[in-house]
């Protein structure tokens, strides 16, 4: 049994704590957080605590909260000798001053009230001490079939690859939700899309994925598309895209 | 029963021709292709020419071929009283030089021998004639359980809408994985968040569903992200969506 406590009361660390929740090999001791109100939806499965002074003895410490706040948090665990790991991709872990540093990075986009399963969901994991690591891979395999040992190096290099896939791609998808708009169309038109667009590279790598006029040289469609955006940043957009895409299959020849 | 011909062996044609083939009102009676040996895939199930001069009578014909063919392939077709339609989203329903014009355009991307549910796929139907109108909903209800008689100005912009969703999309799962690679990670870690990604706006507005450094106004992680970028265009794409997000929040404030 592993001895849990969450520093933190948002979305991963709502995630986190269902997820333990459901194991047998894991339980979460004590919840932190500043604010009491946003402490009570933990209260009533497991102890929480706002005044850092009563945080309990604990094997391992997760800080799960926004990147600014993870060096002043771990500060208030200073004293104690369970391993201390954040949440973040791009936190570095030098920002948790303590020889029992460590990260815990779950690698998805956490929806408040949308349960996911975690089994499929990568859980990147770093220590400074071998043991510590030891610890950390029993705590993700716990619920997680896919945990990766990964350097802070790798793991902001991951993180920015994320922003590409996730943070980039959503707004394309606002973009055309946009345009939707424009012409008195529902956005729902292009759900099944969406989501085949990105089922589709789960099985094929997205280089034969790719499809659309940029990537057959279709150079009258490209125009008649520029002449149909109003937006100047959708414009930049797009050419920039085409001539990312234009370029890269040039390159294949 | 409504009769149907087919003109064309690439993707469109083949899904069309599998989804008409499980269903009892419709009947493919023919699939014409100029090249026999991609006729070969049709063969054991209905007839096939790859002498316009054979081409059949038929109800409805469904010309299935790349943007620049539509036109040439319509004429083959000007002596026709059937209802003649093509399935591409950006060209004008006037490149086919027939009264009986019409569209019948599926909105999905069509992946070489991946099965999709047609039920949900939405089909956008477009006909000079407003009997001709009545024939393609029959024919598009049969498969789909989402048609929508949309205009060639709304289908236009429909289409440049799944531009963005799609072909930009895809590139940026490319731009993802070239990131992991670089770093020694495999692709399949985004994998979840990608369909996550998607899932998300089945039910939430991607304004809602935007995180992110450039969403929260972040500078410092953008500034680190833009320092692991080595890649022009990444860059490029990097600053132009974080000014694009930064000014949509902006102005929702």
């Amino acid at each position: 049994m592993q001895d849990v406590i969450i520093l933190g009361t948002g979305n991963v660390a709502e995630h986190l704590f269902k997820a333990f929740s459901s194991k047998d090999s894991v339980q979460v001791t004590q919840v932190y957080g500043r604010n009491s109100e946003s402490l009570k939806k933990f209260s009533a499965y497991t102890e929480t605590c706002s005044d850092p002074k009563t945080i309990k003895d604990a094997a391992i410490y997760i800080i799960a909260v926004n990147d600014m706040a993870i060096a002043p948090v771990s500060k208030l665990l200073s004293n104690k000798k369970g391993i201390i790991v954040h949440t973040s991709g791009a936190i570095s872990i030098d920002d948790i001053a303590s020889k029992n540093a460590g990260i815990f990075y779950p690698l998805q986009t956490f929806t408040k009230g949308k349960t996911l399963d975690f089994k499929s969901i990568p859980i990147c994991i770093e220590a400074k001490q071998k043991s510590d690591l030891i610890e950390l891979n029993k705590l993700a395999s716990s619920m997680s079939d896919h945990v990766h040992e990964i350097t802070s190096e790798q793991r902001k290099k991951l993180h920015l690859a994320a922003v590409f896939s996730n943070n980039f791609t959503n707004h394309l998808y606002q973009i055309s939700k946009d345009l939707c708009k424009d012409s008195g169309l529902s956005f729902s038109l292009l759900k099944p899309l969406i989501k085949e667009t990105a089922d589709k590279v789960q099985y094929i790598p997205p280089k034969d994925a790719q499809t659309g006029p940029a990537r057959r040289g279709d150079k009258k469609s490209i125009e008649s598309h520029l002449n149909l955006l109003k937006n100047k940043k959708q414009t930049e957009l797009y050419i920039l895209f085409s001539e990312a895409i234009t370029k890269m299959y040039e390159e294949k020849l």
